[in-house]
């Protein structure tokens, strides 16, 4: 059982994931080798894959069957483990508890070759729809506190397979990342009575110089803090603390936005190694006022040295107007065909 | 002029470093070309770097001149410039600063091919009392909050010149990390009236199972909840709250336990590139009562996704007291000589 053990000093939560076994011996050798070959998330390897909890499929298909074109999987190699009890207890002055959790694999398209971006709207409708379908199933499980959607897209961005696919972990606590956020726009509801995102949306919406694009209901902009050149955030211009309360018609909305996004991040800068995460509402508590949901893409094109993860202090080489200026005005006729 | 800029949910500052000049194109074409085989930081190249601000030398030999063995100079391309106001202001709901601040180079040794933990302790010592009076200097300068001392170490930890270097920044700001240290330990204080950092030291000194290696004044663990495989902290053993306030015998045993520290990793896993940083006291404020110095090692063993910046949540496949194990029980008798 992996074990969550939280920093006595800022309170980070870690999993401690040793199932998943890298011995020292293992960091002596370089990179791990590719995998030659066989994808278990390719059409006719089914069975290769733990069992299907969702899938978007042929209505005459069954279960772990060709015949699908979105399909949910557990993690076969899993951070967290879905059986057992919380246990949460201190060790000295350490805190820890068992990890308990749920790690799921959406494959976004039965096409090894193709990527998020290559799918039609509505086939990334669908998938966005599976999100959403995961995470309201999830949430009826007590234990958990929060449920992570992120992406991990291309070697240097930490994908250890191609096949194009979204992970999405249920966890017994809220990442730091997430509580921080909610404190700041609860202090900012607190003195201004307003979401702090939806005043982003407006501030941006009115200077109009960070706007990558938008539609009737989404918008993506390159945040005034970046931490990293071209990072690119995509909120719904209206006040929504979860992506998982989203109608079905503004799916299809949210689907047509992060295409066009990442159509234009790829054309630009020639179909980079990326990471997006969903950041939304904890499955439980009371932040609906002050909290909006949202999508945080982050190219990975420069090498971020571990004095930033080690300071929280990033420097950026990009100004956030430059990138959008750029995303906005390049062409991409022909990647949203 | 760089900009400062505060992330408006969080609170994070970063910088936005144009002078650094990425504009979009420069990503779009893989890596860059390294140096070439020419280094301002070898002897004979002094008259490539900006004027040295403080060398150890013989003492017949002059500044900029070859004669000397630990050489500062500030960085050619610094994040943030050394003259200016702060000039701090609001652009509507935004925050930010002029990106004034100093950026400085640490040359820990003439010879291209030694790495730090090659150096002999009386010469890593020279390199540490060098980061103190670099320190002091610094934080005569009231336009100042915080100075962090780090080092990349190889290119997959964000070296861009691989001769041996440390790296100083002082800054307006405080970085998030360290803001972080400092309202947890203040918690655990107002609580306690301990230092948690030193009774995380005395828990470690009595379990002993994380423990790597330790002498009179300083220890070094793998930290209870390491987010990182081999993620290893160097702490002073009794309460001390400012690196820089340390008397020189101090700094000699402190030089031979990194020393050690470092070729402990070294031989476990093959000299691999990394990272460490120094978290030290911020420069303003009366934080002494429950802020301990320390520096944090990050080897860079396992890629780190995006999403574990993007959520401040960690997977770490190696448990803390496995990598103690291996590198306390590891001979490194031939590189500690």
């Amino acid at each position: 059982m992996p074990e969550l053990r939280k920093d006595p000093v800022i309170g980070r939560w870690v999993i401690i994931s040793t199932e998943r076994g890298k011995r020292p011996t293992d960091f002596t050798s370089g990179p791990p080798a590719k995998g030659g070959g066989f994808c278990p998330f390719c059409t006719g390897n089914e069975s290769k894959t733990p069992p299907e909890v969702f899938a978007y499929r042929k209505p005459d298909t069954s279960k772990d069957s060709p015949g699908w074109w979105v399909r949910v999987v557990s993690n076969k190699f899993p951070a967290l483990e879905i059986e057992g009890e919380l246990n949460r207890q201190g060790v000295g002055i350490y805190d820890k508890m068992n990890g308990v959790g749920a790690h799921e694999v959406i494959i976004e398209t039965p096409d090894h070759d193709k990527s998020l971006s290559d799918l039609s709207e509505t086939h990334i409708t669908e998938i966005l729809l599976a999100w959403k379908q995961r995470m309201l199933d999830l949430k009826n499980d007590e234990r958990f506190r929060y449920i992570l959607i992120f992406k991990n897209h291309g070697e240097a961005a930490g994908a250890s397979l191609e096949h194009s696919h979204t992970q999405l972990i249920a966890m017994p606590i809220i990442p730091k990342r997430v509580s921080e956020e909610i404190e700041g726009a609860r202090r900012y509801y607190d003195y201004k009575e307003r979401c702090i995102f939806c005043d982003i949306v407006s501030q941006e919406i009115s200077d109009d110089v960070r706007v990558v694009c938008a539609n009737e209901n989404f918008i993506s902009i390159e945040p005034f803090a970046a931490r990293f050149p071209f990072e690119t955030w995509l909120l719904p211009k209206k006040h929504a603390p979860a992506f998982e309360d989203l109608e079905d018609a503004e799916i299809c909305l949210l689907a047509r936005l992060l295409k066009e996004t990442l159509a234009r991040l790829n054309t630009a800068l020639s179909s980079p190694p990326y990471n997006f995460i969903l950041h939304t509402l904890p499955c439980q508590g009371d932040n609906r006022l002050w909290y909006h949901w949202h999508i945080e893409i982050m190219p990975k094109l420069t090498k971020v040295a571990g004095f930033e993860w080690g300071s929280g202090f990033y420097i950026n080489p990009t100004a956030p107007e430059e990138a959008a200026k750029y995303l906005r005005e390049i062409s991409i006729a022909s990647a949203t065909k």
